[in-house]
């Protein structure tokens, strides 16, 4: 297939990022699954708690024997017996009687209600005085109350939390059925790199995307595998594709810098059976030579080779890619981790463009402000100096000091 | 030691859990460093770059020889050879002369400055044209610019997140010295509490605390160990306690529910050599009878046995005590976590005490409404349907409708 070079913009990006679906799914032990995303609803084959149990310490008792008891007018009931943790009780509560009766306890046949002991007074081994009138169902938790049986606990595309994990557990399931971790297969090409423990010269420079990328899948809920270094050669390139294609559920080539660099990626790719070129350059900064193509379900992503703007592409494309690679439902309430601060200064932006500012976040007085980290983008320093990210909007020529932001904090 | 009920405020609860220190170091491979906590300050060794690079694709020059080119009358330059990436050039440049260079290649001798390839025009195999003068350095990364030698790149007690280790590859370590994960030892008591997968019948329910307060932990970096499910028996308990107190950094035993466990557990924890009692109730809702106690630099802590009690502990404090386990430097910047909304109702609040509540996020036209979860505090699902929790404070009597609020989301 011809390309052409098609420039896109970031939301047009977005839609087609959204187009890819979940590459697969798994049951895993409940114990195993925090962070990972459901495959299936969670439907409840069974009430919970699935027998009357007092949510308070207290006596179970008939609530219409406390009607009309006032501190001043006290009602006497006949203590005939107490409720052991852990079994049905056997002691049934009739007209007049009170059981003990332990916060969590099963609510013994006869008793619609349990009295806190904070309003009895035991006035002899068999006699309490009820100083307070209670409902019927009052401090009782009914069958189904937490969970009915039948009812939808969670849905798919749900991103397990620890009470989820709970929940889970409290409705007896040991194993959960989630979408399959996306598998990225990371490649950084160029000429100049080398492995970190490798023999660095003159002119070489030792391989960070690698790290930076791989660590950004951990967080994003994905398994990155490093496929290796490729030097910038056309058949290098396409034999380590070749190796890790049928491997991995998304293939990420990090570019080296030289001029061409990125036309060689393009020009493998296009060697691929059945690829397809989505994207060509996105209009942002930095972060622009950003390639998307497909094979089948299958992402295949070019990479800026500079550090910060593989890093950008990778926080704000890669990572909404990921969670439609991994089936993660309602990704835009990720908004959520969007906070507020005041840029501490003007910073100009191009129209027509999308600029993301690598910002660090001091305590103001009036709350956070958020100060631009200036480098170019082929600098580490730049983004361990930052906190997060603040996106400029194409349609804007940049922001004042002081204006509010959104800040897109970076994770661990 | 005899005890005495010492209810504590939230500001003292805070104080004492900041005085326990991390609990160990390691080293471990930069790849599984994601997230681990620097228990010693990285010092680059070396300046990164190590040699003068190029930012841009372009033309290395004496940048002297471009002074006063402009488009209408531009310089005049002899092309002279290319840098090859990945190495050091043989190539000098010398008066008059240009050497053509990609991003990231190594400036040739000579060379004091990049002229952007879109400002040259190659005439003819030899000659260039250069419409713009460049400032000596232009264009240009020099040793040490990204990070020099004997600095300090990141300091003991950060937490590493992506970029982060890629400055330590980019410095050549292939090993970081971290603090070591805090072992948290999880016992559930009760005499009602099953395994999930055990044989539940009337009176029993099946152990939810383990599932949450372990996940809990891993979100809070922590490596939970389930010790197993105590019946409410002082001699069992101290056997279970025993067993583990030795191989874990700290013990949380979430109590069963019934009358006099609470006291059942802090029997036991007083026969243990050397505990002292740091706190024995604190001043919120819910998760007030919650229990402090140290053996050495190791915290021992009571937990409520309702799982919202105990989840919202574990949030508020607990994830506070592991920070200073693992040596997390900064944790108030975990505040960068708390998201703002308005509050959907009136809650009032009972002042002496500060309320957490849980609460729903909705999306509203003008930003994030929270919405009240209402339910008793055994219920797990009021946490499930909760995104996160509000916090009210000690010394109001509630919240308006309206009101704006800051909201402490779950994490996953």
């Amino acid at each position: 297939m011809k390309s052409f070079f098609t420039v896109k913009k970031p939301e047009e990006v977005f839609k087609i990022l959204d187009s890819f679906t979940p590459c697969g799914a798994e049951v895993v032990p409940i114990e195993d699954s925090l962070g990972r995303i459901l495959s299936r609803d969670i439907i409840s084959r069974e009430d919970l708690p699935g027998f009357c149990r007092s949510s308070m310490d207290g006596y179970a008792v008939k609530a219409e024997n406390t009607f009309g008891a006032s501190e001043s007018l006290p009602a006497m009931l006949e203590l005939s017996g107490e409720v052991l943790m852990g079994k049905a009780p056997e002691i049934k509560v009739t007209e007049g009687k009170a059981v003990k009766i332990s916060t969590g306890g099963m609510l013994p046949e006869g008793a619609n209600g349990v009295v806190m002991v904070e309003y009895c007074h035991q006035l002899d081994e068999k006699t309490i005085e009820v100083s307070r009138a209670i409902a019927p169902l009052e401090n009782v938790i009914q069958p189904g109350d937490d969970v009915s049986k039948g009812s939808t606990v969670l849905k798919k595309g749900h991103k397990l939390r620890p009470q989820d994990l709970g929940v889970i557990a409290g409705l007896a399931c040991s194993e959960v059925s989630v979408y399959s971790k996306p598998g990225v297969a990371i490649i950084s090409t160029g000429d100049e790199i080398v492995p970190i423990n490798g023999i660095t010269g003159l002119g070489k420079v030792r391989d960070i995307n690698r790290y930076t990328l791989g660590a950004l899948c951990s967080t994003f809920g994905a398994e990155p595998v490093f496929a290796g270094i490729c030097p910038d050669d056309y058949n290098a390139l396409k034999e380590m594709i070749d190796s890790v294609i049928d491997k991995a559920d998304t293939v990420w080539i990090s570019g080296g810098s030289s001029v061409g660099t990125r036309d060689l990626t393009l020009k493998v790719l296009e060697s691929l059976c059945d690829f397809e070129l989505l994207v060509h350059g996105i209009s942002i900064s930095p972060g622009k030579p950003t390639i998307i193509g497909r094979t089948g379900n299958k992402p295949i992503i070019g990479l800026p080779g500079h550090v910060a703007s593989a890093m950008v592409v990778a926080q704000v494309y890669l990572k909404r890619l990921l969670s439609r690679l991994s089936g993660h439902r309602n990704f835009s309430g990720d908004n959520r981790g969007l906070i507020e601060a005041s840029i501490s200064q003007n910073i100009e932006s191009a129209s027509g463009r999308e600029d993301y500012i690598r910002v660090k976040l001091i305590e103001g007085e009036e709350g956070l402000i958020a100060a631009p980290v200036f480098g170019k983008s082929g600098l580490i320093s730049t983004l361990v100096d930052a906190d997060g990210l603040v996106r400029i909007d194409m349609n804007t020529e940049g922001v004042y000091q002081g204006q509010k932001v959104e800040v897109m904090l970076f994770t661990s």
